[in-house]
């Protein structure tokens, strides 16, 4: 039976390199020791404390269909922590409850692109960001962020994609899988092009409270934006929820008005006792959240301390996000070619730039999510590689 | 901000009928004692047993990303069932995991569906269709099942509807909203128009363990359909469940390997505690989903035994589900006028036909999920009303 062109259209056609992932992990299912550096999850599971407050919501009832944008106790939570963080007076009405930031992506676009629309979004790229273009039925165009700007796109750049016509803009800072965070001045950049162009900016801020240099800076709060960006906000990772399945869209009331109908025929809502322990997690403040970041920030701290004194493995010094980009193009192979012999010969799982997309290219990511002392050992393995293979002493 | 033409056609250009609905909510609200047939879901909450099953699994540390399309457990379980009660052999490739029967309906209809592709559904119907096919960008084209044939789809009317071209049909067995269960000369029927006009067959048998009369059959059972056939099922109606939003898809192989990249883009999967809690009700059995359905059976009794000896009232006496629907054109009123005159005067709230489509013009939908002797009382205060009304004594 024929399919629709959408959905066999939704993978392929990008950049590849997952071929490293799925390899480590039958060598994983295998019994070997592979450490893992690949995927954005924290080491640690989500804190017991929030668990019994979930399982204290089911016992208290919260076990029925709930409102299909978002229970108001929730949405004001939102609205309050986004108004407090950002100055921007927000309500309620500007935020839909979501089953995680993925589902907020999705909606957004859905909101932002017809058939056929042309949809910018910034290479490298969360792997998910094309297939979720193509997946409303809009073109996905590809900006690149070049690694000598240390992958901050030029808003040049986007404005030459944005002439031939476009509806919306997906950035995100901080990044996946660069750790850049975009600055004020890429910021202005890009809500100025947003502005000439018409467009939808669509800010992934999922990594929001991951910051190791400078601040987060929301580009709703940029002048005459608030009235065109969608914030993907979500607690995977802020509060390692990621199994939880919930986040927000953040914008103006009438788009997530209407994005509220579009969860009626796509999710029907979220569980409200999901929705009742992110209550209970957001209310638990900023030091809870500061705990959370702080294994990301004292190994991103460390990768970069055993990568000084060479210059063959060079690091994008990560100013956000539980990710160091690793440039190896010294070595001469590719980010893909690099991450392959690594697993083969070290057992340490990297992930290729190219995987990211093309402007990633001779670049692999490492994740910081394994302990300390199985990170530190796995990078002087990475940099003795790399080492011999540009011939000079590591 | 201009918004996608896709999302602000979602709603309306239906059937309304909806008023009633709020207007009962706000009552409530106000403190007044109204009883409510509206909506359907059960007056028990979830099994205590299932939801210590989902804090044990969250314990055990199901509380990270699981796999997109499910978990391999929870697809054993479901092709189990599955090939179990209907016969047909089906894998954990058959099978995809999804947040509820809604997200269900979503993916099929985008695996079946491009941009402006003519989509029939039956009239009645669950309030979502009309809009799910539409957030896909499909043409929403409804095929009037009537009252005279006890709301049983005429093939002859689906094929009419095909005849200018459709890449599905949606249907619904047991229905909701008129109780209605497909007999084997409709399904055998609906077999051959998807054949002869090579449709995707979107089967919606989330109602399948509530059978009063006869017994469900489910159409992918039938010579040729299994390839052409989604099946979409949930644990929300069966298991008490619908605040936990778990549901699947059966389908052909390849269909259910490219939902399961949509998935990657709309949700990336589903709570693995939450597909924990699911694998823990379905293995509790036949007895306890007997168990679930069973006020539901004694309820619809109850109304078709009060509803004899008159004439004024006619019941479709419901075959499956938790609805009742009651045909009341003899009172002169439509059934919006005569549910929002029975709320004014009796404080009892019953869903309009017309708010399910125009076949349903004339009719209420009375939701079995009071109270007995709730149910009672509001069902002697409609007839009276309705004789009243007709001019006959009640
Ligand atoms: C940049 C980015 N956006 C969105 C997501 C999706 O997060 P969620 O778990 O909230 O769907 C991820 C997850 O890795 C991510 O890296
Ligand atoms: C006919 C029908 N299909 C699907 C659904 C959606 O159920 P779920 O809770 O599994 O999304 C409902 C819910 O009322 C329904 O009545």
């Amino acid at each position: 039976m024929a399919l629709s062109k959408r959905i066999t259209g939704l993978t392929g056609g990008g950049s590849d390199g997952w071929d490293v992932y799925y390899k480590a992990k039958e060598m994983m299912d295998a019994g070997e020791d592979v450490a893992m550096l690949t995927i954005g999850e924290h080491d640690i599971g989500t804190d017991d404390s929030i668990l019994d407050a979930m399982h204290a919501a089911t016992k208290a009832g919260h076990v029925g269909y709930s409102m299909f944008n978002g229970n108001l106790n929730l949405r004001e939570t939102v609205a309050e922590r986004v108004t407090a963080r950002t100055g921007v007076a927000t309500t309620p009405d500007n935020v839909l409850v979501v089953p995680g930031g993925q589902a907020g992506l999705f909606a957004a676009h859905h909101a932002a692109c017809d058939e056929g629309d042309r949809a910018l979004y910034i290479d490298p790229f969360y792997a998910t960001y094309p297939g979720t273009i193509r997946a409303v039925g809009a073109q996905d165009v590809a900006v690149a962020a070049r690694p000598e700007r240390m992958f901050q796109p030029a808003p040049a750049d986007i404005a030459a994609a944005a002439a031939e016509g476009a509806k919306s803009l997906l950035i995100n800072t901080p990044n996946n899988p660069t750790g850049a965070v975009y600055g004020r001045e890429t910021l202005e950049g890009i809500a100025r092009v947003c502005q000439e162009h018409d467009m939808w900016l669509i800010s992934d801020e999922v990594y929001d409270t991951q910051l190791w240099e400078g601040d987060h800076l929301s580009p709703r709060m940029l002048d005459g934006m608030a009235e065109r960006t969608l914030v993907i906000g979500s607690l995977s990772k802020s509060h390692a929820m990621t199994g939880s399945r919930i986040g927000w869209v953040v914008g103006p009331e009438e788009a997530i008005s209407h994005m509220g109908n579009l969860s009626t025929h796509t999710t029907y809502g979220v569980a409200g006792f999901v929705q009742e322990a992110a209550c209970y997690a957001l209310a638990k403040g900023d030091a809870f959240e500061a705990q959370v970041a702080a294994p990301f920030r004292r190994r991103r701290d460390l990768v970069l301390g055993l990568l000084e004194g060479q210059d063959v493995v060079r690091p994008i010094p990560a100013q956000g996000a539980m990710f160091v980009m690793l440039d190896v193009r010294a070595t001469g192979l590719s980010g893909e070619e690099f991450a392959l012999r690594l697993l083969d010969r070290h057992k340490v799982a990297v992930m290729p730039g190219e995987s990211f997309g093309r402007a990633a290219a001779g670049h692999v990511r490492v994740a910081l999510t394994v302990a300390d002392d199985r990170l530190g050992e796995a990078l002087a393995r990475l940099v003795e590689m790399a080492s011999d293979l540009a011939g000079v002493a590591a």
